[in-house]
């Protein structure tokens, strides 16, 4: 399959290289994917790093059920608006109309609330933290595979504490947690952390604490989130505790999660025309061995060459695929996993195997080198490292170099429209300027950054001088 | 919470341990259960050790859509007629009514076959060795926590083979792996292994294997089971093939689950009057220790111990629980992890900080014994594995005696009124013979063990001499 090229049309090229890697396919249902065993892998790393995290800091998983009662979902006033215009709806079970019409959940803060305000009675009951992994279905007129589709995996998580510092904390935390340990180390990505505007926040929350990263088309994206409820939702569901004091209080409650969307990220920060290129330490495969021979006698050399050094990466904990396959060339191989993006090639031949050498191919720099075979054994997890060190610096320097600072709404639409990438300026509170944003470009404000919280300027579009840093961007 | 008495309402007495040990909870969704934290980490247990099973024997993890196009469940003509009545139906998304209503779905052989016969082209396609870990939905009139929810979760594993004998095989090593990997090491759980008859087959299948097990109140529940689909569906949805020998042929296909029935089937095999009783290797907490003070010095001494044991337990990867609280008492603290099942608990006391010594309370004997704590911290390892392997032989003990030869239809109906349990007869493959025992009694053949599969005898219904060996029972 041909891949098109990425600046003829990145749309085209973002859906060939996910289907010709085989990381995932269309299905007969609108807007619904199947994730294929190459990103389902991907995702199983995700799950195990969150999964890892989130325990580590107390939490524990549930499940809740699938099908929310239409009415749950009316309690919270933001909430149901957000949501339900994309709802699917079960209005049939078991051949016989419902009573009451079943939401599929697009998100579960109504349904597990409503069992956290049995649960939660006392002060001993708090803090209560649960995730839960799953598939959620939002309706969207528009899909793209892995990055808005009707039916996506995730953790979500909940929690509720006794006070509002104690949630505000967590929330904070989680998103860190995502961050410091998922995304950067693992995913190479660079990203600017911090708060979304009034519009942009979850449907429900107080504040919404946001990762955006800038994809190679400067186009950003949400990688995570994580909410601070505040009491919205504890005062709907009737969440409330005695507290040591003797009073009856609402619990104060988070949200967070990351999707199956992070591995269409992957695709768009780090892919290039032959296709994926992907972090080591995310990568179901690290390291391909292709030997190449024409003769028998050449075949049983550079197979055991080839097997030899299989079996010393494995010791290492490397995950590494040889492909001895049969009656497809070198050239036909070479191809296939540089589609698939796999970080680290090495070439088997005749001659490295009367060297004691091997050729090396690097996916991202598309550069080859010949070492001995020794020197590759000893320094193979290094060389991994310095890929997945190399992938993540240049998604920085990317992501600095495509922040612009701007100064005024001129600058603003002539960088959008020239440069496009971050646009940092000023934007205070007021709901008139956040809209007028919106409504007379393509951007939208991204993420006010933590590294910022305290700067004060002038407003882009009202000129007050309680503005506030503001990262815009057209975004997927 | 009082747990009714097993002899006195064993169906009250299932659920009144599952809400009181904290397994899981009722939904405000009909028929839809919440499972706890409690039980679902035995639930990610049983995940781990299926997950580790499955990738050793070289199926890959992928994820299929929820919805299928009600067309088609229709392609394969038993297959509709077993789900149809169960099916839960999204009529509109977004608002909208849709072109084609959309089943959740009930499994996923149709929307995963249908995938199947885009990717399946030649020989060197197959086998195809997929699993899916997720969340199914069937319509129920009448539910049971964990035993038949409206939804439950589940492994669903899809293969495709060249041969017949090839899926056979994979079929029935699949249902070894879950007999000898999970069920009876991790579960403690005695069952017959075998086939389905005609009528207990999966809907679309050719042959079904089971396990089929025993609970205290002499009835059958199945542990999981493994279909051989022979070419039902490859033929329903033209999964076919380029073989080496240039012909054009169907694959040959196996499905196979457990679902988290199988904590249901933990809390019947093992569980009494008291609550829970958890064989270690599945338990979330192995060990609790509660400490017993009534000065402040007592206090801080018999911490100090608990403490000490503590640790020296999770450095052996014993997962051990402390319970320190304030404002229980000792004898509260006994009940509450008697009813969760925790197989060991120590009491440290003032006694036992003077002495060195440590009292053992075992959950599935109720004995105790006084040790000293080097000997006990020694040997903490080789107590569990034996608690294991009691509860383990208590089951096939239980099994066995309950299991009762019968060699007429007299015998059959005066024994399974009297004894109940496994009843052990043969049965013919006439349709009518089958359809008489359930249309007679509330049994029904349960499985014909792979150990007698060459035996004949005397059919119960016709006598006919060409009865093959069956297990009957009434049935969860």
């Amino acid at each position: 399959m041909r891949i098109t090229s990425k600046s003829k049309d990145p749309d085209k090229w973002y859906t060939d290289v996910i289907l010709a890697a085989g990381l995932a396919d269309y299905s007969p249902v609108r807007g619904m994917m199947v994730i294929r065993p190459y990103g389902f892998a991907m995702w199983e790393t995700i799950q195990r790093i969150v999964d890892e995290g989130i325990k580590k800091r107390g939490v524990k998983n549930a499940y809740f059920p699938l099908f929310i009662p239409a009415s749950f979902l009316q309690k919270e006033k933001e909430h149901v608006e957000g949501f339900s215009p994309h709802l699917a709806v079960v209005t049939h079970g078991g051949g016989k109309k419902l009573g009451e019409p079943l939401a599929v959940r697009p998100t579960s803060e109504t349904i597990m609330y409503d069992s956290y305000s049995k649960w939660i009675q006392s002060w001993r009951d708090l803090p209560l933290l649960l995730n839960q992994w799953g598939n959620v279905v939002r309706w969207e007129l528009r899909t793209t595979l892995f990055l808005r589709t009707t039916e996506f995996l995730w953790n979500e998580g909940h929690t509720a504490h006794a006070t509002e510092k104690e949630a505000d904390d967590f929330a904070r935390e989680i998103l860190k947690m995502y961050a410091d340990e998922l995304i950067r180390p693992e995913l190479a990505m660079d990203f600017y952390e911090g708060k979304k505007t009034k519009f942009e926040k979850f449907a429900g929350a107080d504040m919404t604490y946001t990762m955006e990263a800038l994809m190679s088309d400067k186009k950003a994206l949400q990688l995570g989130t994580s909410h601070n409820l505040g009491q919205n939702f504890s005062k709907a569901f009737k969440i409330s505790f005695l507290d040591k004091d003797g009073t009856q209080k609402f619990v104060w409650q988070t949200s967070w999660a990351v999707t199956t969307r992070l591995i269409g990220a992957l695709v768009l920060a780090h892919g290039d025309d032959k296709g994926l290129v992907l972090p080591p330490r995310i990568a179901p495969v690290q390291v391909v061995i292709v030997p190449i021979w024409k003769s028998n006698s050449e075949k049983k050399n550079t197979l055991a060459l080839s097997e030899h050094i299989a079996r010393a990466l494995t010791k290492k904990n490397v995950r590494v695929e040889l492909d001895a396959r049969d009656g497809y060339s070198p050239g036909w191989k070479f191809n296939e996993w540089e589609v698939k993006g796999v970080p680290l090639r090495l070439e088997i031949g005749p001659s490295e195997v009367r060297g004691k050498k091997v050729t090396l191919a690097y996916r991202d720099t598309l550069k080859k080198e010949t070492v001995s075979k020794a020197q590759f054994e000893k320094n193979a997890v290094k060389i991994l490292d310095k890929i997945q060190k190399r992938l993540y610096e240049n998604h920085k320097d990317f992501t600095r170099k495509n922040t612009h600072q701007v100064n005024n709404w001129k600058e603003f639409t002539e960088i959008l429209e020239t440069k496009s990438g971050f646009l940092e300026g000023f934007l205070c509170d007021n709901a008139k300027c956040e809209k007028a944003v919106s409504g007379k470009t393509k951007a939208t404000p991204r993420v006010r950054p933590f590294s910022s919280e305290e700067e004060k300027g002038k407003c882009l579009m009202c000129g007050s001088l309680e503005g506030k840093k503001t990262l815009f961007a057209k975004a997927y």
